[in-house]
């Protein structure tokens, strides 16, 4: 079976040019079939304080309210996609930059009201066109895909881009073997956020539980290692929690200074 | 040869929540192979204005400085391009949402100093990728242009809807008999712009030098009309002029309202 990286980039990376551009050097020197897979980083919350809009938030989680999925979709489908986008033409790579409407790619419920709370235009997926995806893939085409999905009803839908991954990695996992790269900031899941040596290089469900148990993962890893398990048990071969510019060292055999969740 | 319609559309009806969605079901109901390349109305404006940035403009063109690229895409890449997309989904017209950039689907040259005028991040076309254009027509995909194109070295470029909607029919003119349909608020050339009576139902090269000469077309329609002889010139078989809310007419043989470029 064919291998095909998924690559999620997302956090500080985004909001920095240098960064994002050292990133796209490194994605372009990763070999094989890929797809990208981009956040949001804080720009459509700096988008919306330039326009005086507010942005909500409940539980660290922004309401998408009509105002809001407008900014996200000119930051997260416009802005960051199409720079990335153009950036990887430059580098030679064949890069096509969707949202989850383009295509049919992927359809989502809204998000139902949770008791009190609308997070509003929020979607959770429910099905993906993986046959146009691999299509793409099979021309040499590198898929960029913004965390935007739609409702099959006209409205587009705000998308946790980690989800994205899982769900693109699960639809493709008949045709290829699918790695899952999440990638941010630190070099994995750490022990100690402050010490890189804490790194834990491996991480199986029973051992997720027990450190979770004792509070050792941050709450902000939660739900990325619960995709990411998810992603395992549905088809996924590997997935990995890494830094980013670690990632064209992906083909270095011996390079191992990452998260491995089995 | 099989035929495919290339529509333009732009101006009020991008701006226009009601007049956008009456344009795209008029748009669904259009037959056979069809490509929409939209225009960015006001919003761009509007969004820089929110931003508190200022809008350069000379001779009624945009100065596409480096503030400005990051607005236009947004809005032209993101907002519009995405909503269109979305509504069509919701339609059941398979699109797909792209700019110049992916699939390097429109290379262009960064347009240089006119004497003292800087344009900025602004796009001449030379050279489209018909092939994987053509590709996704065949697959029934209905191609959704936003009017941003790229330079090969990582930028962006804001460029004429019109334009686009010119080289994409002439890239396709060898394995489709195109027609082009520039689509906006009136129902074609008209001699007297508050008299739709007055519409001129065809024009060829010498009859149009004879009207520009007489002043009797207007400024603003000239880039238009230019463009459309020269579609005509290199290989793309009809070109109308027409109002946006006729396009599902044109399979009326007997509809006749508009004005058609020789």
């Amino acid at each position: 079976m064919k291998h095909l990286n998924i690559v999620k980039v997302g956090g500080k990376v985004i909001d920095d040019p240098d960064a994002l551009t050292e990133f796209l050097q490194a994605f372009t020197e990763l070999e094989g079939f890929k797809v990208l897979v981009h956040g949001g980083g804080k720009i459509a919350t700096k988008v919306a304080e330039a326009m005086q809009l507010k942005t909500k938030m409940i539980d660290g989680r922004r309401i998408t309210d009509d105002e809001m999925i407008e900014v996200v979709t000119m930051t997260y489908g416009g802005l960051i996609n199409k720079k990335i986008v153009s950036q990887l033409q430059g580098f030679g790579i064949d890069a096509v930059g969707l949202c989850g409407a383009d295509g049919n790619l992927i359809l989502s419920d809204k998000r139902p009201k949770q008791g009190e709370v609308d997070f509003g235009w929020v979607g959770d997926p429910k099905q993906v066109n993986g046959k146009w995806l691999g299509s793409l893939i099979e021309e040499n085409k590198v898929p960029v895909i913004a965390p935007l999905t739609h409702d099959g009803k006209g409205n587009l839908l705000n998308t946790n881009a980690d989800t994205i991954a899982k769900v693109l990695g699960v639809a493709l996992s008949s045709s290829y073997e699918i790695s899952i790269n999440y990638c941010f900031e630190l070099s994995g899941v750490l022990r100690d956020i402050g010490d890189p040596a804490s790194l834990i290089k491996s991480l199986d469900p029973e051992k997720y539980f027990r450190l979770k148990a004792k509070g050792v993962i941050a709450a902000g890893m939660i739900p990325k290692l619960d995709n990411a398990f998810d992603a395992i048990q549905k088809g996924v071969k590997k997935v990995r929690i890494m830094d980013q510019q670690s990632i064209s060292k992906l083909q270095n055999e011996q390079y191992d200074e990452f998260t491995t969740i089995h």
